[in-house]
């Protein structure tokens, strides 16, 4: 799977600013990717991309209309559909990360093949990997992982990716989910893979490497998330991490989704993928910690990220607030 | 997914006895299930069942035609597809373990179709799992976890399940690959579901149940291995096992399949195990070791057996010699 770009965004309807978080993403780590916006009458969001028709976003080199909006409860509506076509017709793949599939539309399947385009719906893996072999490969991995879903690890990835890209390091960022999937025109939504083939779809999107190489994998749910542990599992063994970074907001009152559930502590969290992480890689390590402080104050952020550094002994930041450098750092160092 | 029973056993044209091992597991474990068994001329293989013409075995009551041996080159061949064909037309289900699907062939879907008849591959989900949801289920649960692939846990389950049975506990083995589900008559192949759904598809076939009530889930993988533990995982955490056994071959010289990974230590599994265990059931805790000793001299297994007792102080038995009462005796000890 890798998509063309680059991307005209398509905003559709999207009911206030958050709707459209995929486009705000893909705008915020790729702004060279994106073309264009494309909103309906109704759109309450704005990536202050310009707004673009489809004929000028063709006209413009667009090759991939991304639709960076949920839909409204799951529906795509006939007002989607006639500007999907229009963006066919005009030479552009379509990519989605919506549970609804572009397959799934008789027309736009159609229009597609009429027109020599491709719907990707990235959610949903379309070639099958192999099973894991865990044999060591050439090249450096840095792997986020975290205290509960939705903490921070692609961000958090994405953020250190930018960096070591800045720094001049030799860098990819390695997408597991649909989101950045979108944002990086490549990887596999690893929760979406047949149970067998977690780790080997890992292994297959992170090949060998030259010695001086980073792939950055964004992490997926926690080792600590009762209903998905064996993705993080699968996931971390895949990786055969060589540098870890554990991501952490520390608001939570229980784990994502499942209220009987608490959250681990740092210490107890870091022991445990680093066990995990050892199976495959026994040189792996922790470089880092990213705090995810938006529900907290300036002062009380730091005093947190103060103790948490204290306690663990290692660069702790909000990458929002701070940057990743130090972590980078760490990383960088740890490897020489 | 629910087969009808009873079953005619097919061993078509197995090359050896190994060749029709599912047969002879079905009809080791329920030699009630199955009224005959039907073999094409150059069968090796004999599960000690009467043979059968399709003819017969429908007016001796057969409900569904069990493939109980392994295709040559994963190539299911013209002879195999009349009979089948024929078992459909005198109204039997067929069901399968293979890799290749029955579905996948049109002759056979026709057929099926036309006499209203159901083709079972087992190995593939044919419903959707819910996201596990980590609550506490009613009724008591035993799980079989391994130090590697392929060492014993379906046959310690059944082994526990039976004696459980004989001792007129109230109890259910819950299959959760297609060789389990071919001996039961249901379960999941969790190594094909979803990713995101190994947990959630374990907490549907072993629901609440009354407080008296045993489940005994069969175990996949192992915790250490490279390819697989994201599966174990999950099914771990999804069976909020009670009661925990574990299963070892002591010849084994590296991970099956991966050369380059050592076992584990009895101790270091276990330990591994609990931890896993207990984040969706605090109490878990081991009631046995299950070590099978095929490969080893009676004395030889018997010395291994005591060192291996004495270390972790819990009944350590071969199945297959001994039996699993001191397991189910500890157990049901550790649970009152």
């Amino acid at each position: 799977m890798e998509l063309q770009k680059p991307y005209l965004l398509f905003l559709g309807d999207a009911a206030d600013p958050l709707a459209a978080k995929v486009a705000q993403g893909i705008k915020q780590w790729h702004p060279e990717y994106c073309v264009g916006q494309f909103r309906l009458e109704s759109c309450q969001a704005d990536c202050g991309l310009e707004d673009m028709t489809i004929e000028a976003a063709a006209k413009a080199g667009a090759k991939t209309l991304v639709i960076g909006v949920a839909n409204r409860g799951g529906i795509i509506s006939e007002e989607w559909i006639s500007v999907l076509k229009e963006a066919l017709e005009a030479g552009m793949d379509l990519a989605s990360g919506l549970h609804n599939r572009l397959n799934d539309i008789p027309e736009l399947v159609e229009v597609a093949n009429r027109a020599g385009r491709k719907l990707f719906d990235v959610r949903y893996p379309t070639q099958s990997y192999p099973v894991a072999n865990g044999k060591k490969r050439s090249g450096k991995r840095l792997l986020t992982v975290g205290t509960d879903c939705s903490v921070g690890k692609m961000y958090t990835s994405l953020a250190i990716e930018k960096e070591m890209n800045a720094q001049g390091i030799n860098v990819d960022f390695r997408a597991t989910g649909q989101t950045g999937i979108l944002i990086s025109g490549n990887g596999v939504s690893v929760d979406c893979v047949v149970a067998d083939f977690i780790a080997g779809a890992i292994e297959a999107i992170s090949p060998d490497n030259t010695d001086d190489h980073w792939d950055i994998l964004e992490g997926q749910g926690s080792l600590f998330h009762p209903s998905f542990a064996g993705v993080t599992t699968g996931l971390i063994h895949g990786s055969q991490a060589d540098a870890l970074v554990l991501c952490h907001e520390p608001t939570r009152t229980h784990m994502r989704g499942v209220p009987e559930y608490s959250l681990p502590s740092i210490q107890e969290c870091m022991a445990a993928n680093l066990a995990t992480a050892r199976l495959t890689n026994p040189a792996a390590h922790f470089v880092g910690i990213s705090v995810n402080t938006s529900q907290l104050e300036e002062a009380e952020a730091l005093a947190l990220m103060d103790k948490i550094e204290t306690e663990t002994g290692l660069p702790t930041v909000d990458p929002f607030r701070q940057g990743v450098s130090r972590i980078v750092e760490c990383a960088v160092r740890e490897d020489a």
